[in-house]
């Protein structure tokens, strides 16, 4: 098998999945509960959010568990909204996020919130001038991927964060980091908001983490008795949460030398691609290493990735999470044509990928490519 | 180690913990993605999602998957109200609610939702006239548990449904099953709404269920993608919810076994506990067996708590998940005086739970009494 969908999902490390069962079996208490049991998953609780704070450069209070990025960008975009109501109802972001913001933007137009999606140049980057211009006094929140995940456009956060603040200091931003986390290094000073996922990076599905700095206000999505954070109640799983920390460590753990390991991989698949006929690299030379978007018109990307899966390859068409299965909403966003858009495949990377394995993979898509043409 | 916690969490059973284990290794595709990894994963989802539905013998698309009980309360308070806020705004709900419906319900009043809460008889027991008197016309929801966490009390939640809907037809009756789901059997023909949590039944934390019958509309908490739920996105962690599915499954399994069990400890207790000066048994006759709440007046429930855990004995003061240390709500609500509401001690069983464990207890307890009420 070559799986070729990390972005999609990874599968858990076998030291994450071992930390979850050892406190599975050994911390049996509620955190909440008033006994010895309690505070002790209570204290392993609290150690836990201490790790994520150090790894990401945050305070404790900051750090809040959530069951998903999901939920988590929900709570930003609705809990901030909801909590600066008088200062105004107007958000701005890109049409590049991931569908559990753009979708959260569709709901709050319906609503009575003014979304305004900020348009991208040709290479996907934000057109800060047009930024600029667009942050109002009433714009409560700006909220912009770092990484997004069917392109791999990698966004300059922090001179983003700097241009918001200038031009409205009252203006929060939130940056969805689910793509970038353990990929890139990321740098949370001036941003306010910022969300990710462990089962990106080799921890478990069903825990996340939203980032929100203590001048943040937020309604909660959740509300209820206490929990790890005023801010999200229910019953907190100890287990997770030190799993996602210990995902997370490991994750940031030779950051430097898995990435240079995976541009040494996207840059073969570069090379190679390219010689192929009809095959049109969509991720700009600056995206990140991790994702390689491609399109190869005129085969479907549904048929391509069918002859593939037969063959033990997986990758994907785009994100897992959208909706339709219609063009590629960022591509369409960077102005790409049809013929890209719409015969898009997305290759996702990891520091696990051998070089075998994409010598193995040009192969046989080379092999697939020429078999699909000829049938047409 | 004496455990008698078990209505604020359970030990999660191997089975469930090796289920959970399996499904993570052996599945490691996105159930949202389109090739045969991710067709698995979503099959196994599937197949959960239908064990589910066929334990509660509910259909299939009624079953959603949330990250807790508290979210599902959540979902269902906001949602239905959102939903349906053209045909009114005004909640009926009790005092003896869990944090996750009262937190929510204080929330709510606050965006200009009517809530009433109906109160209770002296044995915890909804007053169904006053229920039928305070259903209106623009009465959306009633929100009332099946079990209460404190002391234990059983409504008689078909009883209510039918009292309900024939008050008024398009009024929505949603019953918190945390505390019944395989303790008593549940009926849910006529409750529209239904949550519960795998962590009360041997399960893992951070899974959860919302039954939501097809005919009531709901506006989602987590907008995104898509999901296991077109009503709660995020992406699916199929291995939480294998693991409910089979928690649910072995809760379910010898259910009267297990409860003829309790209740001959549940007896043992009451009637040593009374031979006691100083202890009051306030959960009622019918209360249910696992949970067995009085008060030692005038020894603080802390102090007790504290002297029994140097025994390694575990039980708690109330409820794990209510936000302050007053008097219990529950009792409060029961119309209690202080000196039962101050003073209160709860004691939930399991089928776990030994003779043996209950008689060691009840020595100890006697022992710390007379202990605590010298040093007075």
């Amino acid at each position: 098998m070559i799986y070729l969908d990390y972005s999609a999902t990874t599968k858990v490390s076998d030291e994450v999945l071992s930390s979850f069962c050892k406190v599975e079996q050994e911390y049996i208490g509620n955190a909440n509960s008033l006994h010895q049991l309690g505070f002790d998953a209570k204290k392993l609780m609290e150690k836990a959010v201490s790790q994520v704070a150090h790894l990401l450069s945050v305070k404790e209070e900051e750090v809040i568990f959530t069951s998903s990025a999901s939920e988590a960008n929900n709570m930003v975009l609705k809990g901030v909204l909801a909590q600066y109501k008088n200062r105004g109802c107007h958000i701005i972001t890109t049409k590049l996020e991931h569908s559990s913001i753009l979708d959260t933007c569709t709901f709050l137009e319906k609503q009575g919130i003014e979304v305004s999606y900020v348009p991208v140049l040709e290479n996907g980057k934000v057109d800060e001038e047009m930024l600029k211009k667009m942050i109002r006094k009433d714009t409560v929140l700006v909220s912009i991927h770092a990484v997004n995940s069917e392109v791999g456009i990698v966004q300059d956060i922090s001179r983003l964060a700097l241009l918001i603040h200038e031009k409205n200091p009252l203006t929060f931003f939130h940056v969805d980091g689910t793509q970038a986390v353990g990929k890139i290094p990321v740098c949370l000073e001036n941003v306010d908001l910022f969300t990710f996922s462990a089962h990106k990076i080799y921890g478990l599905k069903g825990i996340a983490c939203l980032i929100k700095k203590r001048n943040v206000g937020l309604v909660p999505l959740i509300h209820g008795g206490k929990s790890q954070s005023e801010f999200r109640s229910g019953t907190p799983s100890v287990s997770l949460m030190v799993s996602l920390a210990k995902a997370l460590r490991l994750a940031l753990d030779d950051l430097f030398e898995k990435q240079e390991k995976v541009k040494k991989l996207n840059a073969i698949l570069r090379e190679e691609l390219l010689k192929i006929d009809g095959v049109t690299i969509n991720s700009p030379e600056d995206a990140t290493s991790y994702i390689l978007n491609l399109s190869v018109f005129p085969i479907k990307p549904e048929v391509m990735l069918h002859a593939l899966e037969q063959e033990g390859i997986y990758l994907s068409t785009k994100t897992a999470c959208s909706k339709d299965s219609g063009d590629s909403i960022s591509l369409l966003a960077m102005g790409k044509p049809h013929e890209i858009c719409g015969f898009s495949l997305r290759i996702s990377l990891s520091y696990l990928t051998t070089e075998e394995e994409i010598r193995t993979f040009l192969k046989i898509f080379q092999k697939k490519i020429k078999e699909l043409n000829f049938r047409k």
